[in-house]
């Protein structure tokens, strides 16, 4: 059905060509119609069927499937749901293969669109975003050479210049669309640890690799995304190089901790590569205190990068921006347009303040960015990127910003945050419900209460599966760090005038809210939803 | 136009969510009406408005821009078509936005469905994949959790097995998506590095970070794609740390000058962190000794890496996948789906054949994966990734191995295997070109010799960029290794029996042939623009 019999994906009317002088008509391709059988046609962006026709039929599964699902997530467990994948893998066959797959994935999913679906910084992408990936896809414009993405290069250029704006930089900053806020973590460590250590050690990194004579330190809060000590593994400094800066109770980095932290290395002899400041943890939003951070990696001359992955999309809404005041401070900056920016994945966005610090990342590659092409005006992002082929990400964000505006994004940030406000009251308000802390963007934790607070962790995650399995909710999890009042005896306080609850455990429930069409009364029942499925729990049904 | 206004967008008939009892109906959401504007309906996969019509807007677009643009590229400098990006990011507004910057990304774009589009490994899409990658656009699924992608989880795990086995790995295989070679083989020696290396220094290096006690090496050769140097650099082990093996004519790795290299390292105790083998070199094709490089890595405990981004994609067809024989030897494997197998990037896959090997990429993430919900059968793919965010690339790859098959990929394959040939043979016979060898694969690369041998280098420059200006034809251009023959004289031969030409140089245009539905009178006519471009430019016409 979704795949068009063979001769229907044949016809490139010649006339439709006809813009331009015979001579320079190239013949019909794409749809052509010397080798085409099921499914072997090109998305040819010409005129002609194939491309609509699959498409047509990708919408059709898409509908089919999440009619079937129904809820947020198929009430399945996790092998009974392999079993149906399993099947379809190997009974789906030529025409029929995409449209069974595509229900199958639609029904297999989480889907974010649905208000019960709030466990992750996993967005519901906008419709417009979506269709200009679609364009993305069909022409497949591959940015590590111009005359492989000619508009395109110069659209992720100009829209750079323009998110650079936006996070205060000055004109001198430059960036590239990444993965996502891994990715871009990666090169702003990267970039910190080449040039830090050359000015240390006189030798470049890129070139002659770390000499093992020093000990480089990376300071990141104890809430600070897993990814940074993922990217000092993978840069050859080691987790261990990344000290983990106590945080208070709302997990922000605690900045006298972090100047003792910086203190004791210089006393050491341990060059501080970077400060990570993180301006929107992924549980719970914290956003650690930006001035501070940049004034202390400056006084110690370390890198001040930024892990704005989740928070960065405060930048889009006048009520939240000031949140991050500070962050143009920074030298580089992680910003993920996939979380509160309402894209497909992926949309990660990596910036640096001076153009100059990307000098460590700068290649030649005589395929794709001979000097003389370069002379010619030819431009390259080669050295902008760690990757070589690159999908033009910054297609579908560059217009969703001109559809929506920045004012119409903000709407929807502070939509997700007025939602945030009204799950949290819910947590508040509810007998067996305990709330960690008020959300600072969109996103809060919290946990019910057992009548016996030993099993509080236990019954948390057990709960947490209940809704999974009976496809009722997707509702996040998590673990608080040690040092951050998950056990409220060791709480360092400032929880607003809370009471300590003497519960014990560290894992917590997590709504993160993305759904900026959500109703108050859409969270509010997802809070009840989660009571119920802890009073079941604990109750011990199956 | 292309979006739909806001009355449009707001119907989601409750009647087509009856499938299930009314007290699991979740409220209406994504083209929900309490908040729609315009360009804010959310990519709801719920039988609605929004999204279908944005996908119209998109194709019209698509179309009307491939129009305008009439051949393989716009006829525009890098400058003038920058200026028209410019203007249209500044006055594209609201809902013409879609409509206007997808025309403008057709007409800019380097169309690889076009047959004179033949420059890079730039494959024009196949509809099916494309239309699959909507899909996935839609339902925004990431692989860092199960309960963000349940289905999808499943799913790419059942196709890197197929893929493993396509590649004749053992059951014990395992792998992941990746944005393409450049990633895969920075997984790749990464943990070539942490295996290696911890076995050296019994230090685990992801945890403590590389010594500087030894001096690992990385052999690869002289024609290895430029990743794996930069590969070397973000790991920290530097630049300097791969040894350039040299080649033969046609560009294959020298197993006697690897194994010499190999014992010289051993004799200064540098650890062989690795063999990097390429199986498809970007330029040529070339395939590298595999079974030689295999049991010169094995004896001397060094990882084998097999770079196959462009040569796996040979496994599909019976023709030539004998020339990957002993790629299943190697320790990882780089394949990019969006090369030789028609997929919109990134279609990235990186496989390794034993899967506790992949043991320094595991992570515990609180939020993501904790113990208890694996134990409660809940899979994680979080270790098997760099990346944490991660789209369902897997998606595109099933369904297009579905609908055609190996054997219709193979066919694919073998068409623009013979196609390559067809143009290679038109370059032969023709008394300004110059062939440099005969395709392995699907791209060879020759050059127009002008009269004055001297000026060849300049000449093939400049005469690929006229092309690109005049909008008729996206020819390669690469510069080949300095021991590789450019200098006729100082060839190692091999050229099968060609006469040495004694013009000097080393640029070289290539074409890559990718697109299946060309013919062989498309690719006979390309080499004939070339030719005449070069006459062009040697007469100094501008």
């Amino acid at each position: 059905m979704p795949v068009p019999p063979p001769d229907e994906a044949v016809s490139v009317p010649p006339g439709e060509l006809a813009s331009r002088p015979p001579d320079e008509v190239v013949p019909p391709s794409g749809d052509g119609p010397a080798t085409a059988r099921a499914g072997e046609a090109l998305a040819s962006v010409r005129p002609g069927k194939a491309l609509a026709e699959a498409v047509r039929g990708v919408l059709g599964g898409l509908a089919a499937g999440a009619v079937r699902r129904g809820g947020p997530v198929p009430a399945e467990t996790p092998g009974a749901l392999a079993a149906q994948v399993a099947r379809a893998l190997a009974e789906a066959r030529g025409e029929e293969a995409l449209g069974r797959l595509t229900e199958l994935l639609a029904y297999g999913a989480a889907d974010p669109t649905d208000p019960a679906c709030a466990a992750h910084l996993h967005c519901p992408p906008l419709a417009v975003a979506v269709a200009a990936d679609l364009a993305v896809s069909a022409l497949n414009p591959s940015l590590d050479s111009w005359d492989q993405a000619p508009a395109a290069t110069e659209l992720e250029t100009l829209l750079l210049r323009e998110l650079a704006g936006l996070a205060g930089y000055p004109g001198t900053a430059a960036g590239v669309l990444t993965s996502g806020g891994t990715e871009s973590n990666v090169m702003g460590l990267m970039l910190a640890r080449d040039r830090v250590l050359e000015r240390v050690t006189g030798e470049p990194v890129q070139l002659r690799g770390l000499s093992g004579r020093v000990r480089p330190r990376i300071f990141a809060s104890a809430a600070a995304h897993f990814s940074v000590r993922r990217a000092a593994a993978l840069l050859g400094l080691g987790e261990d190089a990344v000290v983990a800066v106590p945080v208070d109770r709302e997990l922000r980095m605690d900045p006298a901790a972090l100047e003792r932290a910086l203190r004791e290395a210089a006393r050491r002899g341990e060059p501080p590569v970077a400060v990570v400041a993180t301006a929107g943890t992924t549980d719970t939003g914290a956003i650690d205190p930006l001035p501070e951070c940049a004034a202390l990696a400056a006084e110690h001359g370390a890198w001040l990068h930024v892990d704005a992955a989740y928070g960065g999309g405060a930048l889009l809404s006048d009520r939240l921006a000031p949140l991050l005041a500070g962050v143009e401070l920074a030298d580089s900056i992680s910003l993920d347009w996939h979380k509160l920016g309402w894209q497909p994945a992926a949309a990660g966005v990596f910036l640096v303040r001076r153009e100059e610090t990307y000098a460590s990342l700068a290649r030649r590659a005589a395929y794709l960015n001979p000097a003389d092409d370069e002379e010619a005006g030819y431009p390259s992002l080669l050295g902008r990127s760690l990757r070589t082929t690159r999908r033009a990400d910054a297609f579908k964000i560059a217009v969703t910003l001109r559809t929506l505006g920045r004012d119409g994004l903000g709407r929807l940030v502070d939509a997700c945050h007025d939602l945030a406000r009204a799950g949290a009251a819910a947590v508040r308000a509810h007998p067996r419900l305990e709330l960690h802390a008020e959300p600072v963007l969109t996103a809060f934790l919290f946990r019910y209460l057992p009548r016996d607070p030993r099993r509080a962790d236990e019954v948390n995650a057990a709960l947490r599966r209940r809704l999974l399995r009976a496809g009722l909710a997707v509702v996040g999890r998590t673990e608080l760090p040690e040092d951050a009042g998950g056990d409220h005896d060791r709480a360092p306080g400032g929880g607003g005038g809370r009471e300590p609850s003497g519960g014990r455990g560290r894992v917590r429930l997590k709504l993160t809210l993305l759904n900026p069409h959500a109703t108050v009364a859409d969270v509010e029942r997802l809070v009840g939803l989660v009571a119920a499925a802890g009073e079941a729990e604990e109750a011990g049904l199956s």
